[in-house]
């Protein structure tokens, strides 16, 4: 199946791209990074333990493997714009899913690529006539990894939850319903992460790209623990997809955007700290914004509860107290003032808040208890992320690379594209 | 080289052995555990990537490698009995080089194995009639890895440091430095290692073992970061001895005891919390006793000083409120409760404190400043260990492995026996 991408497709204008300092060798073969939302090393040990996952126990065994660290925070925008950058938030400057303007006061989702800070390496491929398909669950990542690439080109960026209005000019498609065989699934379902690897797999068949990212959704990681009857569902289909991949002869990279930890108590009940609430409590109304940074239109898979939190002060003269105050915390892991912890994380100091939260392993924190709608993480244990509990995720590649992973002091997440473009050995 | 061990040395009267629930298959080949004292990941990455380890390059390339995490606290006595035993110092019982004893309320130094619980793979294999031979740098290992050896049945058991001492009758072997051909070396020095390398090197050559645990001590580490000439200078040595014993046709799992981190400040001062001066100068005189469990008679290295602390309190009532109190101090990383802290590190809760203290990653802590001789590090940084930055240590086969990286959560240094024992795939 191996094909002379650069020949086939008219000469490349280069070898390779640079992009914040990393070199990526153009595509040899067809290649696809998948990143699969929420994917604690745990699913892929209870995986290949069970027999859920052969594919993946393969590569496993005859590729490339480690356990590998993601950006911090754990959360999902600042990993996928890692990892199709290469580099951590310091360098891209998103590090959330959700801020608050620091001049504005405002609260803003992260929906678009305004607060990227340079190119991404799918944006240079394309640029260099690599044929790009960047394929998301979620929409609110297609603007951010879709990020200047070259649709009227013949790049292809969409998104599995709004399949459904796909045009040729935006998405480089249309008609995808028809394409994929089944209509636009549900936001809250495993099918939707399925669903994005259908599209990339159709890609391949069809030959319409040289270079794929598939980014999935953490519903089914958000509600169900390894070894469930519903992850190792979903596991088992996510496997016979990666599979069919390798089987068009594709290279295939995978990794996590972060892990996954339950948040419970014996009694099933979710452990929050609501710290705006404490903060107030101490120091009056209003002394203190804090934004919940893992906020997302997908609010039923937690809540808006994650394990990392951005304290913005009414007055920044009591940082030093807060901080030791949120320190003494039970609930907390870790918190640091503003510039120690843009340096320890590798975070935007310019966008980070006075004091950053860091929740335990089995914790989560909120804002205000009135503000966080608890009913929609009603029925199951919470699950969640955004700690540093929640940094280990898995990294693959389908097949040998020339780099060992012992040869490395750690591996990121945002190596994936450096390991499927520079290193495979065959 | 491959020989069969079991028929040549007479029959074996088991193919495998158990220790604490896990399953250790006996050797079919010469088979050696080396663990290097203080081998933070960083001197293999630097060590790879100046060539300085040719050697460990090719076993981490072609055979098994991975960054693994020690037990807790990441000092020598409890990992290397982990290492040994194939389990965490809950199993075992030990968890620190120091302890004070409850009872008494005297202050003791681990020199044997009175404290151990249980049994050692090394003493399972030496009863199987495995020809063992276990040797370490220092001499205050020497009864602990040697427990119940059958050392007139034939195993081997010495130290570098007390190598002019060796008799018949208590190591196995006498008159060592005619033997190596080189005096007992200095307890400050790298060839105190490398005398043990060679002593390895010497009994496969000599065929007297079947299995061999190697291990070093961390002066060279204590004094020297990575890419230093001295610590490169080591490296080239060990590894050229490692390429050595590979060449005698052994298996060679390699892995650290714990980390190394700097723990000095911009100016070279080293970063030290005084603890029970500062617990001292709250809840009055005598308040506390601080343990530092790293103390050893190696004080030169590290004068005592290192990065995790127990705290036996006169009080107990107080725990709650010292803890807090240490959590908010800013050289601490983690502030827990004898329980939680037995829990999370999977330490033995009879033999600990009211309160355990680690430090962050660039900082120590000692107990009252005058009871720390600081003339012992003048003249370099301080580098140490015993916090949870310094629980990464490489994990290294030197023949591939049926088992991948990837294939597990996370790996421990004490899986050495296993990977070297089980997983060997040629």
């Amino acid at each position: 199946m191996t094909r002379d991408l650069g020949t086939t497709n008219g000469a490349w204008t280069n070898t390779s791209v640079q992009v914040h300092g990393r070199k990526y060798n153009l595509p040899q073969r067809p290649t696809v990074v998948v990143c699969v939302d929420g994917f604690d090393p745990e699913y892929l040990q209870a995986g290949i333990a069970d027999g859920i996952t052969p594919n993946l126990a393969r590569f496993v065994q005859e590729g490339f493997s480690t356990v590998a660290q993601c950006a911090m925070p754990s959360f999902t925008n600042p990993n996928n714009v890692s990892i199709v950058t290469g580099a951590p938030t310091a360098v891209h400057g998103i590090s959330g899913n959700f801020y608050l303007d620091k001049k504005t006061k405002e609260e803003i989702m992260i929906v678009d690529d305004s607060q990227l800070r340079g190119t991404t390496i799918l944006e240079q491929l394309s640029k260099s006539r690599v044929r790009v398909a960047a394929v998301t669950a979620k929409d609110k990542l297609r603007k951010l990894i879709g990020h200047g690439l070259d649709i009227q080109g013949g790049a292809l960026c969409f998104s599995a939850e709004k399949a459904n209005t796909c045009t040729l000019s935006e998405h480089g498609l249309s008609d995808v319903e028809r394409w994929i065989g089944r209509p636009t699934p549900s936001q809250y379902s495993g099918d939707l992460s399925l669903f994005v690897m259908d599209a990339g797999i159709k890609v391949l068949e069809e030959d319409r790209a040289d270079f794929l990212y598939l980014t999935l959704s953490d519903f089914v990681q958000h509600h169900s623990a390894p070894q469930s009857e519903a992850s190792n569902d979903f596991y088992r289909a996510l496997d016979s997809r990666l599979g069919r991949l390798a089987e068009l002869g594709a290279v295939i990279a995978i990794t996590g955007d972060h892990g996954m930890s339950d948040k419970a108590d014996e009694h099933g009940n979710p452990n929050i700290l609501f710290l705006q609430d404490a903060l107030e409590e101490k120091w009056g109304q209003s002394c203190a914004r804090v934004i919940c940074p893992i906020t997302d239109p997908f609010v039923k898979h937690h809540g808006a509860l994650g394990s990392f939190v951005r304290v913005h002060l009414a007055d920044d003269q009591i940082a030093k107290q807060v901080t030791a105050f949120c320190q003494a915390m039970p609930a907390v892991e870790l918190a640091m003032e503003r510039k120690a912890a843009a340096e320890l994380f590798d975070m935007p100091a310019d966008r980070e808040a006075d004091v950053v939260v860091v929740a335990k392993k089995s914790f989560v924190i909120g804002s205000c208890a009135k503000d966080h709608d608890l009913s929609t993480i009603a029925g199951h244990r919470l699950r969640s992320h955004g700690g540093l509990s929640e940094q280990n995720i898995p990294l693959i590649l389908s097949v040998p690379s020339k780099e060992a992973p012992g040869s490395r002091v750690s591996w990121r997440n945002f190596d994936a594209f450096h390991l499927a473009l520079n290193t495979v050995s065959v």
